[in-house]
């Protein structure tokens, strides 16, 4: 149902969405304040539910692109939405009837609040992914046949590029190189969609998921005979795969990715014990004493041990302590084809995918 | 004057030009069949003078992009130019009037020409170097002011991108990433201008020129008391810089240049001294016995001490006999604007500027 997003359902937003990013899209703090300052300035935005949308109205997808530790140093401005919104609309044509994100995570579930602020467009209650993931064509939308251009890229200086290519893995390839010679980040339209599209294979109510999960870890607290933690993994439905402290943290930046491990020494029940997560932008992988307990396509999601907050891979530091969760991913990426697209093999981890509810059985 | 090129003009064309491509500008044979095979299907192409073009004209000037010796192996087709076209038609939404070459060279002298056959388009006799340079932004009409953008890139796996940027060097930059991510070389449309920008700021009749030097090398022989050498310094106004064999190929493929170092060790009247050339793509530097004796911007030409006919970069092997030519640039390569561009100081070179006719006295 439509309705308003203002500055209170934007701290729920970021903060949830933060924890579906599973380590990536970015640090929600700058996103929040970006999207915050775009509706203190051109008044809150409208939240259509895919289901009210027009099947032939044109909706473009707005993210940033790069490595989010660059992209916290020079987060996009107005010039960047107004930029990729000229470009799409003069492309088509046509009036962009409405923006959507791409996936879920601090900065990419906030850049397209603050480009429907600024432009005034409403913003759809749908993503691509019902995460985050690290490269462009991971999107449901890319199961379903649709391409990922014509894409519109714009730098903070003011370049911009527009993208037609054969398969989407060649649109990341070639906007993964101009992103690394733009500085690392820049601001892109892609997946133009229309109406019918989104509704087929968007990752519907994605938006209004996070901000439930948002509110949600805000208030976590004692409930009944629950502790906090296990309140927190009760209204999440995630799975408790480790708790620990960081002991090590392993990062470089590769082609506009931040790729590493981060390595922890168990606490509380689980002393003793070693587990690590590899990460590229999002957590890979998690495993303890050696078993791997999940993998991508679910999402590996490190929290705050006290206040449940997650950690992305860019704020990662020896000597936190964090619970580290399992969510089960969207359906479709459990299909051959969506297995294809983001399972582990393709991130180079030498496993099958199995589902996160089997492999965390041993743990749970 | 309009005139009409065939199938003998490009012979010349094509040889003329790879001399003046300074050891870069690609292959010439590739080129040349590239261009005869056009021909030979489509018709002769009409030339222009730049002097009979009206002054709001819309003239392209097509050339391929990246290193030499990757072009060489996955040289252009019809889909390219048709694409490009389709590209810059569509943008402008206006007709391109004709065609124009970037640089003179063995390849980027015959693509256009290509071009020209298969959409049946004129070429203007012009393009904006006079010779090759390796980075898009080393034109003329950069001294001019005249933006590079919008620019045209393609591939001949099918994907395309339009580039905007704020400076000329900022589409060197993002072109030659997506290059390299297209594996090494493209073809690109850039540079649109107008017929009185052309004229302005173009070097005039330098297809003519090419032809006119592949003619003369072509029929080299003794003419009085002129020795064929002699005889090829006279008609080239070249400098003799050098006589050697080579005895080093120094090369790398460094960010889709050809980059190196070729060493001679002298014959004939040099027997004892030692000379080597420097280049990216284009011969950027020549030294003998530790003495600088040319730089670009003026052009540094390797030809065959018996044929003369020139040794592109590409095409440097041991043991080969080759006379070091030097010839004076184009007039505003010489000017404050046109060195910040193209002086040997851009290219690393530790020197500044000072012309071939001073360098050379000591060695003519």
């Amino acid at each position: 149902m439509m309705r308003t997003i203002g500055l209170q359902q934007i701290e729920d937003i970021a903060l949830g969405a933060s924890l579906l990013g599973a380590g990536g899209g970015g640090d929600p703090y700058i996103g929040k304040l970006m999207a915050m300052g775009a509706i203190k300035e051109h008044g809150p935005i409208t939240l259509l539910d895919p289901d009210e949308i027009p099947d032939d109205a044109l909706i473009i997808p707005m993210a940033m692109m790069g490595a989010p530790t660059v992209l916290a140093e020079k987060a996009a401005n107005g010039r960047e939405c107004r930029a990729l919104y000229d470009m799409v609309s003069k492309y088509f044509g046509k009036k962009v009837y409405a923006f959507m994100p791409m996936e879920a995570g601090g900065f990419n579930s906030m850049f397209p609040i603050v480009c429907s602020a600024i432009l005034g467009l409403p913003l759809v209650d749908v993503d691509g992914m019902g995460r985050a993931f690290p490269e462009l064509q991971m999107v449901t939308f890319t199961i379903g046949g649709v391409s990922a251009t014509p894409m519109a890229l714009t730098d903070e200086k003011g370049n911009s590029v527009l993208f037609e290519t054969i398969s989407n893995k060649w649109t990341e390839e070639l906007a993964r190189a101009v992103t690394m010679s733009c500085g690392g980040s820049v601001a892109v339209a892609l997946y133009p969609m229309d109406g019918k599209t989104v509704k087929q294979f968007g990752v519907k109510r994605i938006v209004t998921r996070s901000e439930e999960l948002g509110r949600a870890i805000r208030s976590v607290k004692e409930s009944g005979s629950l502790t906090p933690e296990q309140s927190f993994l009760k209204f999440t439905g995630g799975f408790r795969l480790f708790k620990g402290k960081i002991s090590d943290v392993l990062r470089e930046t590769r082609g506009a990715f931040n790729v590493g491990t981060v390595v922890l020494d168990g606490i509380a029940d689980c002393k003793g014990k070693k587990a690590q997560v590899e990460f590229q932008n999002e957590n890979l992988t998690a495993t303890v004493d050696g078993i791997i307990v999940a993998t991508v396509p679910d999402l590996i999601c490190l929290v705050d041990t006290e206040t449940f907050l997650p950690i992305t891979t860019d704020a990662l530091k020896y000597g936190k302590r964090v619970l580290v969760v399992g969510l089960p991913c969207f359906e479709m990426w459990r299909s051959p084809k969506g297995l294809e697209l983001v399972g582990p093999r393709y991130f180079g981890c030498d496993t099958d995918y199995i589902p996160l509810e089997v492999r965390a059985q041993g743990v749970r």
